[in-house]
This record gives C-alpha cells, sequence and structure tokens, in this order.
C-alpha cells in the first residue's frame, strides 16, 4: 500500500466519523433548544436520557480501539495533506483527547446529571430555591471535578484551565489573570466617572411593554440586522441563547422581562452576532472541527461586538427606537431615552443585564468563584454566601435573594464550568477587532451607521468567520488586528463613550 | 454456563439494545415533531441527515452479527423467561426481520428521500403544484417498493401486505377486502339516508373563527378532556399529528382553518384519543417493543372512538360548546349548531374534513390507489387522474385541484406508505370497543355524558391500554368484546345516529 493514499485514506475515514461526529451535535442542538422552549416537565427525564445517548454515541466514535491507529496513519503521511486538512486533523486528535480524558461511565453520568440539575434549576431560580437545587448541583460539580482531574492528567496545567480548553484553546490562567487583573484596575474608575455624569438624571424610568410586543420588536430588528430567517427563529426562553453546532439552523432566543424592555431586545442583539458567525463558518467544512468559530471567547466577542458596540452607538440606538415606535407607540420611547437607558452604568445584580462597563467584572466573580469550586476551595452549599461576599467586593452590591445571586446564569447548573472567561475575552476581543474594522470601512466625517452593517460583516467574515477554527483565537486576533490582545481598546472604547 | 441463565443473559442484552432504540426513535419523534411546528426552510437539509444518522442507529443496532445468535440464545431456553417476556422477545424476532429486510444502503437512502419529499410537499401542498413534488415522490414510490419486495421476500404475502405488517401485524389483504367490500356496500345507503334528512336545511354557515381563538379552545377542551400537558402541549401544523414513540412526551398538533373551526377542534379531539393510548402504556415496559400499541388500527381506534364517537356525542358538543362560547362568545355558535355541523353528513373531497360515515370510504380509496402503487400498475406521475377516477366512482365527487386531491395527505410524501388501511380499522374497532364499553359503565336510563370519561378510560386502560404489544390487535379486540372484528357494531353506530 502506498503511504501516502494510506495517509489520505485514513484521513478520509477519521472525516466521514466527525461528520457523523458533527451532525450528532447538532441533534442535541435542537433537543437542547426543544428542552428550553418547548418541553413539557413531564418530559425531562427521557430528555436527559435522548441527551445522554447522544453524548455516548459520540464517546464511543472517538474511543474505539482503532481511532488512535488512524489518527496515527493519518499524522503519519500528512504532508500529502493540504494545510487545512492538517490543522483539521490536529483538531480531530485534541477533540478525542478531550472526549475520551474521562472514562465512558462518567461521561455518561455527567450528561445525565446535567439533564437532571438543569430541568430543577427552571423551577428553582424563580422559585428562589437554592435548596432544591443544590444536591443536583453538588452531583454536577463533583461529576465535573473528575473530570478536570482526568483532563488536567492529561493536558497538564490545572484542573480548571483543563475545562477552558475545551472552549477557549490554549488559553492559560496566568494569562488571564493579568487581563483579569487589568480590568479589575481601570473599570472601577471608569465606572466612577460614568455614575458621577450620568447623576442629576438618573435612571428613567422604564416603560411596562408587554412581551409579545418585545418579541415583535425584536423580529424588526432582527430583520434590519440581517438575521437569517431561512435558517433561524426567534423564540422567549428563561436565558437567551442560540443553537451552536449547525451553520443550517441557527435559531436564537432571548429572555423577556415586561418592565425591562432592554433584555429582550439587547438579548436578541447579542444571540444576533453568534447567528452571524455560526452561519457565516466556512460551507467546505462543515460539521468538520475545523468548520467551527475558534474558540468561546471568539464566538462571544461577535455578540458582545452587536449586542454592545454596535447597538449601543447612536445610530443603532435609532434604528430600535423606530421598530419600538412601530410596533408600539405607547411607551413614550425615543432614540434619547433608550440611550439613556443603554449607556447607564451601575453597579447591578444580574450579569446579563449589567451596562457594558460592569459587565466584565460580573464575568470576573463568575471566573474566580469557579475556580475555587473546581479546585475544592469552595463547596457549592457555601456559594451564596461566597457570591454575596463577592459582589460586595469587587461591585458593592449584594444580592437580597438567591435569584439575584447564584441562581441566576444556568451555565453550573447545565454543567458548563470553564465557559464564564470567554465572555469577558469576548468584551476584550470586540473591542479590538472593531477598532480596526472601523478605520478600514468608516471614515471619520461620516461615523457609523446602519449602512455599515454590511461591510462590516463583510470584514468580519474575512478576517475572522470564513478561517472557520484553522488558528487559534489569539492569532486571527493578532493577524486581524496587527499586535497581541489587550484591554486597551476595550477600555478606550469605554472612556470615549462614558467619560 | 448454566443454560437457562445463557438465556436470559441473551434476552436481557436484547432488552438493554431494544432499549436504546426506542430512545432513538423517541428522538426521531422530537426531530420530526420540530420539523413540522418549527423548522426554518433552510434547516431541512440538515434535519433528514439527522433523522438519516438516526435511522443508521437503529439499523446497524439490529444488524450486527451477533445479533442472530443472541435472539438464538435468548429464544433457545425461553422456558425461563416470563409470559410478557416472551411475547418481547417476540416481538424483538419480528422487528429485526422487518427492518433488516432492506439493504443500509436501501434503508438509508428512503429516509434521505423522504425527509426531501416532505420538504418539498410542506410548500407544493399550499402551492397546488404537484409537478414540483412529483420527482421525489417517485424517489420515494421506487425505494418504498424495492423494500416492500424485500419484506415481501421475507414474510411471504404481497410487497403492500408486507409493509402493513409493520403498522397492522398479521393482517392479511384479504381479511382487508371483505372488510372493505362490506363498507363500500352498505355506506352509500346511510349516506344517503342521512344527506335525505338533512336536505331541508343543509349545512349552516361556519363563522370565521380566528386561529389563537381556536388553538385556545383546543386547550380548553383538552384540560376537560384530561389531556396530560404535564407531558405534552398543542401547536398548530400543516396537519394534525401526535408524537409517538414516546409515552413521557405525547405533543399533539392540530391544523387551524379559520373558516371551519372543525378541523382544529375535531382535529385536537382525535389527538387526544392517541394521547390517551400512548401515556398509558404499560410503564415497567416503555422503550421495550412489547410497550408499544398493539397496532396501528388499534391506535387509530382510539383516535377515532374520542374524535367521533364521543366528541360528537351531544353530552360532549355541549361541553365543546361551552369552551367556544367562553372565549369567543362573538361566533354565534351554540350546541344545536354545532350538532348540525359535525353531524353533516357529505360526499366530499378532503379526508380529515370527512364526516364519519364517509371517512372509511376515504380510506378505502387511498387503500386501493396505494396497492396500484406498490405493484406498479400505477405510476406516481398517473396519481392525480387516477385520484380523480377514485373519487368519482366511490363518493360522486372529484377534485378540482391536486390540493384537494391527491396532494392532500402528508402519507406517500413522508413515505408512510402500508399505513392507511389502519385508519378504516379504527372506525371498526372503536365502534364495536365503545359498544362493549357503555354497556359496562353506563346504564341506559342517564346515557352518556361526561362523566363517564374516567370510567370509559379505565375501561380501555384495562382491555387495551395496559396491553401494550403483548397480544395482536384481533385477539385484544376479541377478548375484550367476546367476538371477532366485523363491520356490524360501526353500521349500527351510525344508522342510530344518522338513520
Amino acid at each position: 500500500m502506498d503511504g501516502v493514499r494510506g495517509g489520505q485514506r485514513a484521513y478520509d475515514a477519521l472525516k466521514s466519523v466527525f461528520h457523523e461526529i458533527g451532525v450528532l451535535r447538532s441533534i442535541a442542538g435542537t433537543l437542547n433548544w426543544d428542552a428550553a422552549v418547548n418541553l413539557p416537565s413531564g418530559g425531562r427525564r427521557i430528555r436527559g436520557e435522548q441527551l445522554a445517548l447522544i453524548n455516548d454515541a459520540i464517546y464511543d466514535r472517538l474511543s474505539t480501539p482503532c481511532i488512535d491507529d488512524t489518527l496515527a496513519a493519518a499524522r503519519e503521511d500528512d504532508h500529502a495533506l493540504t494545510a487545512p486538512d492538517r490543522a483539521n486533523l490536529r483538531l480531530m486528535q485534541r477533540e478525542v483527547e478531550h472526549i475520551t480524558a474521562a472514562p465512558k461511565d462518567l461521561s455518561s453520568s455527567l450528561v445525565r446529571a446535567q439533564a437532571m440539575c438543569e430541568g430543577v434549576w427552571i423551577t428553582a431560580k424563580p422559585d428562589n430555591d437554592f435548596a432544591a437545587v443544590l444536591p443536583f448541583a453538588n452531583d454536577v460539580l463533583d461529576l465535573t471535578r473528575q473530570t478536570a482531574q482526568a483532563k488536567s492528567a492529561v493536558f497538564g496545567g490545572s484542573p480548571h484551565e483543563a475545562l477552558m480548553d475545551y472552549w477557549d484553546p490554549r488559553t492559560s490562567a496566568g494569562d488571564l489573570d493579568v487581563l483579569f487583573a487589568s480590568l479589575k484596575d481601570h473599570l472601577p474608575s471608569i465606572v466612577d466617572d460614568a455614575m458621577k455624569r450620568q447623576a442629576d438624571h438618573g435612571l428613567p424610568n422604564l416603560p411596562t411593554i408587554p412581551k409579545t410586543v418585545q418579541l415583535e420588536v425584536c423580529r424588526r430588528i432582527a430583520l434590519t440586522m440581517g438575521y437569517d430567517f431561512d435558517h433561524g427563529r426567534i423564540d422567549e426562553s428563561a436565558q437567551a441563547f442560540f443553537v451552536d453546532d449547525s451553520p443550517e439552523d441557527v435559531r436564537i432566543t432571548t429572555r423577556c422581562d415586561e418592565r425591562d424592555y432592554r433584555s429582550a431586545v439587547f438579548g436578541i442583539l447579542h444571540e444576533i452576532g453568534h447567528s452571524f458567525y455560526e452561519r457565516a463558518m466556512p460551507a467546505d467544512w462543515r460539521y468538520q472541527p475545523i468548520g467551527r468559530p475558534a474558540s468561546a471567547g471568539m464566538q462571544e466577542s461577535q455578540s458582545l461586538l452587536f449586542e454592545n458596540l454596535i447597538a449601543r452607538h447612536p445610530a443603532f440606538i435609532a434604528m430600535i427606537a423606530g421598530h419600538i415606535d412601530s410596533v408600539f407607540a405607547e411607551t413614550g420611547l425615543n432614540a434619547e431615552r433608550i440611550r439613556q437607558h443603554v449607556h447607564h452604568v451601575e453597579r447591578t445584580l444580574l450579569r446579563t443585564d449589567a451596562d457594558e462597563v460592569t459587565y466584565p467584572l460580573h464575568v470576573v466573580i463568575r471566573y474566580e468563584l469557579e475556580q475555587a469550586l473546581l479546585s475544592g476551595a469552595l463547596s457549592f452549599a457555601e456559594l451564596p454566601g461566597a457570591w454575596r461576599e463577592k459582589y460586595t467586593a469587587v461591585l458593592g452590591v449584594s444580592p437580597p435573594d438567591d435569584r439575584q445571586g447564584c441562581l441566576q446564569d444556568i451555565h453550573w447548573y447545565r454543567g458548563l464550568y470553564g465557559y464564564f472567561q470567554s465572555y469577558a475575552l469576548g468584551s476584550l476581543i470586540s473591542a479590538q477587532l472593531l477598532e480596526t474594522a472601523l478605520c478600514a470601512i468608516t471614515n471619520a466625517e461620516t461615523g457609523l451607521d446602519v449602512a455599515h452593517l454590511a461591510p462590516l460583516k463583510d470584514w468580519l467574515t474575512d478576517k475572522i468567520y470564513r478561517q472557520g477554527r484553522a488558528a487559534p483565537a489569539a492569532q486571527l486576533v493578532e493577524h486581524a488586528t496587527g499586535r497581541p490582545l489587550s484591554v486597551e481598546p476595550f477600555l478606550v472604547h469605554l472612556q470615549k463613550r462614558y467619560a
């Protein structure tokens, strides 16, 4: 047998395995969306079993005795492969290491525990019933710790880093500590300045707007922004999210609060940003490891770019005001009033509703708490207290209940450990990318307006989207902007808008 | 190794394989529901691939080299098993024969062709565009014929019988021909009598009722009927259906026609009947072959029992009238007017909207056309013409377009061949079961009313539901009613209500 052709044949076999895995993940994406939007409570048990079965199917495909041999055969002759194929092959290898680091029993148990816990959390949050979800969250944490230990044994680094590596490959806690320390240093004074400037008028009253109106406004905004309804839809759920794992079906949801329209409207803009990235994955590489977003941080940079940098810009606020007015003129909202609402800076309790200045501090709090949970320094039972302490120390506010405290985010209850850092990375990446993009697509005279959406998306597609996962996120940022990721552009942006 | 224990061990291994298959089917059920209710058009391609992958996963589990050995080992020592275990084992054997009769390539291609065709049908039907869907329907028919041939080679009987055997096990075309000939003999005169009686007042005008109102009425009716919302939900779709394959998640949908409320209201009652059966499957046997409805005919008997025999009874019409009035009093509907609408008998074009007298004739037409399509006597391209001829011959009406003709039912476009006979069997079974049940639970003085729902469901649970698939449908009917299935009780019921 010709070695080169043998290598190609091995690689082709792997591509077909990974394609199936991609399709399995897209099934899980639909089942998860359904669980958040439609699932009757009595269907939760079988849903957990369905997701566990898909998890097992992925695990089995990546842990067959021959997969290591096939990877080795493909690697040995990889000079015959194209550069993207070689990158894809490296990502396959990493994926196998990630998935099979934990034994199958552990992997299965964790998926089942996550499904149970998420189901309990859905009612425990509105009921403010931390005690109800605690035993399930304990199970998830315990199994996650074991998984993190197992991954850490394979990859080196701390258990927390081993989990983060899945979402933000090659991210070190040391690098994050430097970036986050800088945020903790600089953000409080920007917050203080902004609060001083707005001291006279505070937050103007928020009108009550029915959910159906808010959803209709979201749909009109999505149309203006170019959200692809042929491949998506908008629904309400307990927490805004988008369906990843299929560029062909990028549904988005939003959370509606009748007394605060910002939650739904800016939540949908966040998810629209995600959908742009996901839809634009390179078509030739769909359902392959390389045909996915570069990292969770890069993924969050796109949502935050559209939610914060773009949508809170006066030109886009005017567009939003127009849509609200056309659906429900009774609100009394106009562009200036909305600007006051969304440029309002305040140390508050809820991450997803936070302004863009304090937002990264909410994330840093979670990052530090997660570190403690995973190292064993903190038990889940101690979380409510630790949460209050951290919020008091970092933001100077303390939640009156767990619903506004440690029950607010779904992440840990559905087993999403190692993810929070990506939101703060996203804030930094988004600012650095947009700074460069604006130089390329606008001029100082006209400034940004809605007509720049198309060239901006073209720029992002060229520099980021169509690269898929070919290069690490840090390298994509450096290549697109000419320098390594730093907090600088983000701080400059905030100072320009708020100081 | 102890032979008895070896047999038990082999059987346990099969149980675990079949449990996984049951869970895989429940995933497909959710994906199919989503495709009918939520899926954006651009997501259709990947949905087809997802369903094909699940189909392949089921196929692979049933066609591993060792499955035949395991079945043989379990069978050899089956005296150690309980009677239901032995019945379950026989059903496993039959399932393996059904699924693996067609080679895997054929099985995969058919699933993909079905998904494509269904997707085209969804728009071709409202567009009245038979030509658009024809090439896809041809593919499905061609692959279905090959599958039917392969099954017929395994089971004997005609290709059509081999397909029907999957839905209505052990049903012979000869038996069906006798039953259906009797229906074709007797129904026309009952139709004529009923039409003569109603000649003076015809069909009173149907009020226009908004879809949202109709869906709310459906929800209230479902509550009264005892539909289990903890394990289900109600949505709108192009054709009413329910999610089978999981007793834990029995969602139902209905089709809304603003100009004819009967479609949504009686459609939902049909699906509620299905949900009762599915929810009441024996809990110990969930996701096992024996823990499923006895047959499609039995399944349809439960939907038709509630849609026709029960819901068109005066006591239940009054309940429906009350709900419509409470949601939307502007309709001018009252119980007597609704009775006139739903006891109205007429030779019309649409099966799902047909009255209960002509309904089985719609089914017999499809049964005969399907026979011709599968034998090759009729090509799909010839279907519109053959459809018009049959309708003219049997019902004396001819569709002005394909939307009201051969495009109306989803079945053949999604590859559901071998199913239609079950609706006519359902009409017959429902009447025979209810005749016996009413003797047991009501007395002649008070007659049937809504308070009898609970004892009726108890009776059905005892005689039918909790039996699952332990015995063939024909045997369950004979055991519950004391005699073999006949057209008699159905004709008696029609004469009582319409003549």
